[in-house]
């Protein structure tokens, strides 16, 4: 597929890439990069249907904003020209494409799926060949923690037969788009180019080509956005295509030390009670000096990134975004791009990142919430850190009054906070947090607890890479490059191999079997995806749930306790619906509701209820 | 004034004690206790423009319900027959009288107040001669710290100009009411009867007398009420009113060691996903064994609160209610008992108790609030546990990224979850918690701060008799009855005497002069009682609030560091409505906002702003 507008001369460079004929929203807006291009002037050579609203100059020299109305647009070839004093300078092509059938109306990712967090760079190296790139500046080192080591688009690909038996059936990657500074750049969030794969991960068409064959395996594909920051490295830093570009542009630009960090202080643009300049120190303050905060009150700006967004989710037929830093962009811009991404999508999801333990906190920022300031969002989902933190908490600590198990049975008392806590996504660990395994002290009755919780819970669940067989980090303080190790087989000279199984020891296999089987079970189960959830104050250290939908009903038990326990089922009588007895999913075992269950070990006893 | 109801033959006895002409509501029911009176029939043998609508019966032989409708009642002493088979068995007079003027109308406590907790037993013994009573089982033991010390009504009423030049407005005085058990009876919180004062603390005619004398300095009186449970020592369990007026009661009957216990997991009348069986476990679950639990889903006993709660309002001219172990009661039955006075008194003020730090679960039971569920509450306003808790840890914690006052600062920001939070209660301690100054390890500075933002805080003020004068208790642990010290100056002997400032040290002296400045300055400041709250994120130890109303402007200046700091007002330049200078309300120091301001010491300086 052409996608890529084609300058005559090579003089001009156009975002977005291409466009669509029959999008919900008719307007396109161009960002036109040439050299000293401000004063031309806009003339369509060849356009059916295609409007020139106007066209927008800022103080830069070097750029043209054009606004197109495709109201009456079919798919077509546009030429587009600029003039100066009539004399035609430049000329190029610009393609309005047709939309895949389906393409609106594309579902999102939501409680039937499970996601899965691939850090590609860590994942598999499909291609050892595009390990390095000419044209980009860091080489590989799959020797240090924090270089990079090779993963790949095509490397995904190869494990999707792998993915599609362990049950996933939504991926989110972390982010793919081109990074292309010194050092660091494996993670992906500092985004020098928004409209092109990191030559290091693959192609624009690859990454294509996997969401298409994903696709083919009942996996959809969830793009990690970052609409907050960039890339120091992206060429907008040698030439703003506005004054008000980035924040803190001039400062920058008269001496880039000089650097307003934000304060990371998020109640801020929340707080009935902020001031002003508290909430300017949070929303415009950069990440980092390798991270400028882009300004999504200039209008051009937030335009580029709302038509941004919705790009990659038209050419490469996205089932979700996953915002990064969510609060930290724009408030009054997320409620614009959320909504305008919807409105194009009527039934996709997005998720937003919102670091905090606190409920009220995150629920802010979700789609329905009635908030006092009125302050309105379209996105709707957000990831549930309070409830991971809680789960996580709930498990390490010891049982007592206030302590362990009581804290996650009240903590869900808080979903009253939410529009909708059933759209939220609940995960056992991402990018950023320690592996769940190693913050379970490396007990598996207790990892076996949180992954069961996870992938039970009232939410959508996801998942982090190599979990499923116990990758491991340090348990305490921040350890990104040691949390986002190397999948085990993704490299070809890797002993342990999670695809074949090869060197895995007891524990991965015992743990990669009791996922695969909670994760297949999943996909048809009514009372997981979308049941009545059911909850027991939790005595003793035995916490029960249950789950019930159409004549399916399950009851979950974690069992905390280092010794066995007998369990008197008759207190949970009440969501039997006429169930006499319970088959463990995992094992196929059967029990008698009415004699007392026998929990062997710390960890989790899943029943199916039956007749 | 009348108000008891005469039984000719002294064989039943009635309940309310009397009644009132105009009221809201005119219905009226009247418990009737006697012996073997249930098949009686009843008549009304003196009675003007008073209906008698129904007589109802419950299984118990001794009790009967008299229901009448006072719609076009005028004040009047009533005449009740009681008839077996046409035969007058039982006769009794019953007093309707005239209101007060505005006693509909009357105010209830707000934000221009500051509330004084009073434990009566630990404050001022005026009266020696009631410490005992011949019919009261607990005797007195000042020796003992759960024992009986002999502080009463009088004692209050003698206290009343010291806490008028204090500078208090509002007095919620531990509960009153008879509570004759055989120990412990000097909290109050065993009721052993609804409509008497314990003879220890007074009679009712002295409450009464308590409450006008008060109000003449400006004083309003707030009853301490509590409707979920009642003392073992009332009559009512050896001759129930009907088979369901205690929870558990057959059980309790047939075994008095047959207890079932509240299991205190709050969460489980507002959790979405809760069993039936959690929350009864929870709200019919007795508090100890010697505070039985009312059942309030009994019609008769719900009739029964709600007229007395309105009762002591009418009786005594109450100016709130502060209601115990709020959520421990049913909650459809807290609606319609909130409902009810405010229904009778559209200004008036009801306080609610629900020990939690967390919001969400406060926020629920707030009049105006929009449950999720549905629920509706009609109590202004609850004790506001979580900033209380927030307050206590950010300042004897040490300053950190994540800890101290910051967690005060984004505490704030969860005022959102509230109807309205200024409508809450803040305090700096109460008969719970241990004493403030303990707490603050007996840091002056630190004490100081927290008594200034208590008082300066967008909330109802609420402080703890003895506060002023720095009563200490342990700082960890619960220790009720060192927390409810005697009030120094309270009895005759006493060498040290808060009243006079005979014997107070440097530190009380200091601590009383301050309090005494800062509670009469809140008295005229429109600023602090309803102003707009402003505050800036903490830095370096200093955080800053200002209140805005009208004219007046204050900045408050906590400064938690050991050392001197020169604080740059400029930040906070966004607040400073045009004024230029500084005036420190308490020592009437100036000071030029555009310059640095020394604050010398841990503490807290809080400016008036002026031209």
């Amino acid at each position: 597929m052409c996608c890529c507008a084609l300058s005559v001369n090579a003089q001009v460079n156009v975002e977005p890439l291409s466009w669509w004929a029959g999008m919900h929203n008719p307007q396109l807006q161009l960002l036109v990069a040439g050299d000293n291009i401000r004063g031309h002037q806009v003339k369509l050579l060849n356009a059916q249907g295609v409007k020139l609203v106007n066209v927008e100059q800022t103080a830069s020299p070097n750029h043209l904003f054009i606004n197109l109305d495709l109201q009456d647009a079919k798919a077509q070839q546009l030429k587009i020209g600029l003039y100066d004093n009539d004399q035609l300078v430049e000329q190029f092509d610009y393609a309005i494409q047709a939309r895949e059938p389906g393409a609106r109306e594309r579902q999102g990712f939501s409680n039937k799926d499970v996601i899965y967090l691939i850090t590609p760079d860590r994942f598999v190296n499909g291609n050892p060949d595009n390990d390095n790139h000419p044209s980009m500046l860091e080489k590989s080192d799959r020797s240090f923690d924090g270089g990079r080591h090779g993963g790949d688009i095509l490397g995904i690909r190869k494990a999707l037969p792998y993915l599609h038996d362990l049950g996933v059936t939504q991926l989110w990657i972390n982010p793919l788009l081109e990074n292309n500074q010194d050092k660091y750049s494996y993670h992906g969030y500092s985004t020098t180019h928004f409209y092109q794969i990191d030559p290091r991960f693959g192609t624009n068409e690859e990454y294509q080509a996997l969401v298409q064959e994903a696709r083919s395996f009942g996996i959809g594909v969830i793009k990690d956005v970052i609409v907050n920051h960039m890339g120091s490295g992206h060429q907008w830093m040698a030439d703003f295509p506005s004054e008000t570009w980035v924040n803190g542009q001039q400062a920058w630009q008269q001496n880039p030390q000089d650097i307003l960090y934000t304060s990371h202080r998020r109640t801020t643009v929340q707080d009935p009670y902020a001031v002003a300049s508290d909430t300017a120190d949070f929303d415009q303050g950069w990440f980092t000096d390798t991270m400028p905060d882009m300004n999504q009150t200039d209008p051009h700006m937030a335009t580029y990134l709302i038509q941004n967004s919705i790009w990659w989710v038209e050419y490469a037929g996205l089932s979700g975004i996953r915002e990064d830093t969510y609060s930290y962009a724009d408030k009054a811009f997320l409620t614009h791009w959320s909504k305008a991404i919807i409105d194009e999508y009527p039934n996709f999801n997005i998720v937003g990142e919102e670091w905090t333990s606190n409920p009220i906190t995150v629920s802010y920022w979700q789609a329905g919430k009635q908030n006092n300031d009125g302050y309105i969002s379209y996105t709707p989902s957000m990831m549930d850190f309070p409830l991971y933190d809680t789960l996580i908490a709930s498990l390490t600590e010891p049982e007592g009054w206030d302590t362990g198990l009581i804290n996650l049975y009240q903590r869900l008392a808080d979903d009253v906070v939410y529009a909708k806590p059933t759209d939220l996504v609940l995960f056992e660990g991402n990018h950023d947090t320690n592996r769940l395994y190693s913050l379970m002290k490396n007990d598996l009755g207790l990892f076996n607890i949180a992954m069961a919780y996870v992938l039970t819970s009232n939410r959508i669940p996801q998942i982090f890479y190599g979990t499923e067989v116990l990758m491991q980090s340090p348990s305490e303080g921040r350890n990104d490059g040691a949390v986002r190790g190397d999948f085990p087989g993704g490299w070809l000279q890797d002993k342990i191999n999670a695809f074949t199984g090869e060197g895995l020891n007891n524990q991965q296999q015992a743990t990669l079997s009791f996922m695969r089987s909670l994760l297949n079970y999943r996909k048809n189960s009514a009372a997981i995806q979308h049941g009545n959830l059911r909850h027991f104050v939790p005595k003793d250290g035995v916490y029960v749930q249950s789950r019930h939908a159409d004549n399916e009903t399950l009851l979950i038990i974690y069992n905390k306790n280092e010794q066995s326990v007998a369990l008197d089922l008759q207190r949970f009588s009440s969501v039997f619906n006429g169930n006499t007895q319970g088959i463990d999913i995992i094992n196929q075992q059967s029990y008698q509701l009415d004699a007392p269950l026998k929990l062997e070990q710390k960890g989790v006893t899943i029943l199916s209820l039956k007749r």
